[in-house]
């Protein structure tokens, strides 16, 4: 096997794929990867996009076998201001109640979690009201919800940037192989399509959609308050748009991305809240994109927008459109079954099977 | 909970979706399951193909609360007269190579299997030479590789009926909450394409593909062989063309596939190979195919026209086109969670959540 170069590892981390995948540089470890990939006892890219996992992961953890046992997913939940205006087809309480869920274990994200053997935990990144008096919530709250973006800035910038350092600081610790950062919070489907506008130019027409269930009506009104508050400002820097239209737990978990990829772990992204929050965090430290799975294409209207923002192909398309990380949970077996091939799997010579005629 | 009327439990299995999924037919089980989805703490649909898979596992097991814990792949091994014609990029002793790989623990199979926790075994279905003396093979060989279907039957009308027969039970058998089947066989997406051709009428050029990796020429050959092959017959009955122009891997499958749905268990089927399989089972037997869940849309080219003609819309696409059942393995933690989120997740009354506004 070959010594990798350390000092070139940088150049490799750059050099991603729309996928994620490593793109066929000429350098010692690339190599080194590819053709242990391709000395597997199957046709030469034959497991497809488990192949460029396998690649993107050992790329990331910089070694040939890498290491994909466990996985931690980090739900941020916090209220929107926004809510106010009437964008969202369920009531601002569900934040507050929906974290008594998590902690009770009952929501979607508890039980795909256990499903799938990733651990879990919450922080609450500014619920309205007072603060949980609950066992096992982390307290990392901000305010009581933002404002509303309607008539000013959801937050100040001394908030914004509390938001990101929590995250990048719970982005960074324990010890686990993947992180996957979900999101509660109701009204944040006009928050991240607010926020992808201000980041990418891209229309509201194309980033606002029906969210947790609105119908036509309650469409055209979100869409007209999003118009309304996107034009209060101009041209803003990343991190303005993210004070100007963000949320806490958005600000929260790209801080988080950015610390889980500074600590050379995987961060699997999930729905539509997500990658706006990926997004802020690739606009503001661009070398958090390699670290990046995306798990899937979500049925929330804009997402395929922002993902293809980001150059990123998601690994599952199932429809869903729920957020809580339900799926980045999904894809994680993925992940576990990438490095696994390139641990475990027996070559050509190995098995002592031949190759192709 | 409503009690399920299960006299009229066949009318539900037969209304299946494209998707599989329960078609909203209004009867007592069928409200019953769609109101336990909906009352979950979730917008409604917002958990896509996950809400069909858990209704379609919950109407093959007849019950509101599905167990799905334990899952076995089975892997048949044969061999195929048509590889004499050089339509496959590897030699045709890989087959018997990869079977003891198999055993060994170090095809992609074992290395999936082991990583989402599903049990394995091997079935030599007709492996060309002698019998295998290997430890853990179950040996079920009808005889020692088909013909080649370029100049003749594959096999013989009781060839094909022992291999169905020797499928229907080994698909019934053991306890396990599902079954996936894989198969290996040098050559085996020739068969796959001509039985294929036969038993839809979709073209050959729609059908045939590169398999473990041909070029440009080699799949010219490929078509033309084939394009012969098929011409020596004109209509067939679903059981002569499976005669004609199966494999012993593919018959057994999919008597398998009969064999499992029989059972009330449900099937999850892998590519192109194991689709073509399903195929012969849903035409010889149509009511096997409420059973079946389809795992992935292979990067073999004719995959997606046989899923076409089965109605059905896989839950993966991930560019895999390797078999043995490994697209079936990632797509079984997807059953897994959908039928925790049916047995699990917290209802919007037990979690004190409010619904829609």
């Amino acid at each position: 096997m070959a010594a990798i170069d350390t000092d070139r590892l940088a150049e490799y981390e750059a050099a991603t794929s729309k996928t994620g995948a490593v793109m066929t540089v000429e350098t010692p470890f690339a190599s080194a990867l590819q053709r242990k990939i391709d000395l597997k006892t199957k046709p030469p890219g034959s497991l497809g996009r488990i192949e460029d996992l396998a690649a993107q992961i050992a790329t990331v953890q910089k070694t040939l076998t890498p290491r994909m046992e466990t996985c931690q997913l980090t739900i941020f939940a916090a209220d929107h201001g926004i809510a106010q205006e009437g964008v969202s087809a369920f009531p601002a309480e569900v934040t507050r109640q929906m974290v008594l869920n998590f902690l009770g274990g009952g929501a979607a994200a508890n039980v795909f979690a256990r499903s799938v053997g990733v651990d879990l935990r919450v922080v609450d990144a500014g619920v309205s009201g007072a603060p949980f008096e609950a066992e096992g919530l982390i307290d990392r709250r901000i305010a009581a919800g933002t404002a509303s973006f309607a008539s000013g800035p959801a937050m100040t910038d001394a908030q914004c940037a509390a938001a990101l350092e929590a995250g990048q600081i719970l982005g960074a610790d324990g010890a686990w192989d993947a992180v996957a950062f979900g999101e509660m919070g109701i009204a944040n489907t006009a928050t991240a399509a607010a926020l992808g506008h201000k980041l990418t130019g891209i229309e509201l027409d194309i980033l606002v959609g029906r969210g947790t269930g609105l119908d036509e009506s309650g469409l055209s009104h979100k869409r007209a308050v999003l118009e309304q508050a996107a034009a209060r400002t101009g041209d803003l820097t990343p991190a303005k748009a993210l004070a100007e239209y963000g949320g806490f737990e958005i600000a929260m978990m790209a801080g988080a991305m950015q610390g889980a990829a500074a600590s050379g772990r995987i961060v699997i992204v999930d729905g539509f809240i997500a990658t706006a929050a990926a997004l802020a965090a690739v606009r503001l430290r661009p070398e958090t994109r390699a670290a990046m799975v995306f798990s899937h294409r979500s049925a929330e209207q804009g997402h395929a927008a922002l993902l293809g923002a980001l150059a990123a192909e998601p690994l599952l398309s199932l429809d869903l459109r729920l957020g809580e990380g339900t799926g980045a949970l999904l894809a994680w077996p993925l992940l576990k079954a990438a490095a696994a091939m390139l641990n475990d799997m027996a070559s050509f010579d190995e098995a002592g099977v031949a190759g192709p005629a």
